[in-house]
């Protein structure tokens, strides 16, 4: 590899632990406007979605600049594409996060003790998938990447459990059905936040050992 | 463009074509499915879904191999990116047409009349996105493109109506709670199916204008 390819190598993977590290971030932020019903922080995490989305199309237009100038090969192709799609997920998390601050500023304007779900125990599971599979990606450690994908069903079987407890819950005429709804989309969107986690730790297992593990569940 | 990397271009161009139909097709199966309450069709369309990953992954190895190989440069290498971008939405797209495909073999459990929202509005919205930002790929018409960007709107404001409507149903005790929540699931799966396609008109644009749209909305 060029001096100068290894100097923007570099510079991406920075620009790549900034962007993990603000959507990591913002997802938590979601998370404990949910937990806390709080509003003010929900508004901030709507709004760091900006940076999110400014960060991303400037993490693609370096990836094209290098495979434009440097044509990189082998491990440093793979690389880049490993990060163009993992930029691209990276993205939709943030959106996702967005989405669930959305839901946050509802939640705050209702009165409740409890959230009649275990959001605590869902949230958990899919921040620690995004938090591995960022860990896994700035490591470049493809064995902690496929500690994510088995992670990934939990959280599913999470998600269709909130959806039965939802029909439980309008089937016995209990409850308060908007909220119930509103936390049926924050379950859904902690499931789409782990299944871009899981297309992260795919990628990563890729970038290192050059094996497409998708759709082999 | 040296000629060998031309033939390999169109190779690729001719299975994007291939793969464009086969998800066309199978969304419109899983919409079939649902009108018609047809849980065989539902099932055909589940099935298929496994061709469409598999198409994924032959399709990304080939951006791979031409990268590689050939090394492609301004317009060339625009397009070797958008084809990776949009062969990953394609696939999203299947997945979500095999959930709605899911969704209609739980409905053709139920006796129904009539489905309580405009579903064959919003189905059809969201398929002629889908035709539309595929015939803009297929032709690189980044006019066609721009049509797709205004119709998200409508689909989602479809979306938001349908989450009125549950809500209002259940709020006031009509109708059957479990086939509601699983045609609200339908609606958020075709505005998802939305969100892609105008991900694929947005890399029709890109590819074609070299400007990035995105998050410019």
């Amino acid at each position: 590899m060029s001096l100068h390819l290894q100097k923007e190598v570099e510079k991406l993977k920075k620009k790549m632990l900034f962007v993990s590290a603000l959507v990591e971030e913002n997802v938590n932020r979601a998370v404990i406007a949910v937990q806390e019903r709080d509003e003010e922080l929900a508004g901030k995490a709507i709004d760091a979605d900006i940076e999110i989305d400014d960060m991303e199309i400037e993490v693609e237009e370096d990836c094209l600049k290098i495979l434009a100038l440097h044509q990189p090969v082998a491990v440093d192709l793979r690389f880049i594409v490993a990060v163009m799609k993992i930029n691209n997920d990276l993205e939709r998390i943030g959106d996702l996060a967005a989405n669930i601050a959305e839901r946050a500023e509802f939640l705050a304007t209702k009165r409740l003790n409890d959230i009649p779900f275990d959001f605590t125990g869902m949230s958990g599971k899919a921040q620690e998938m995004l938090r591995k599979s960022l860990d896994a990606l700035v490591n470049m450690d493809s064995g902690l990447a496929r500690e994510v994908l088995p992670l990934d069903d939990e959280v599913d079987s999470m998600n269709r459990e909130m959806f039965e407890l939802v029909k439980e819950s309008v089937r016995s005429r209990k409850g308060d059905i908007e909220l119930l709804l509103n936390l049926l989309m924050i379950s859904r969107h902690l499931e789409r936040i782990a299944d871009h986690a899981t297309n992260i730790a795919e990628d990563v297992i890729y970038m290192v050992e050059g094996e497409i593990v998708r759709h082999k569940g």
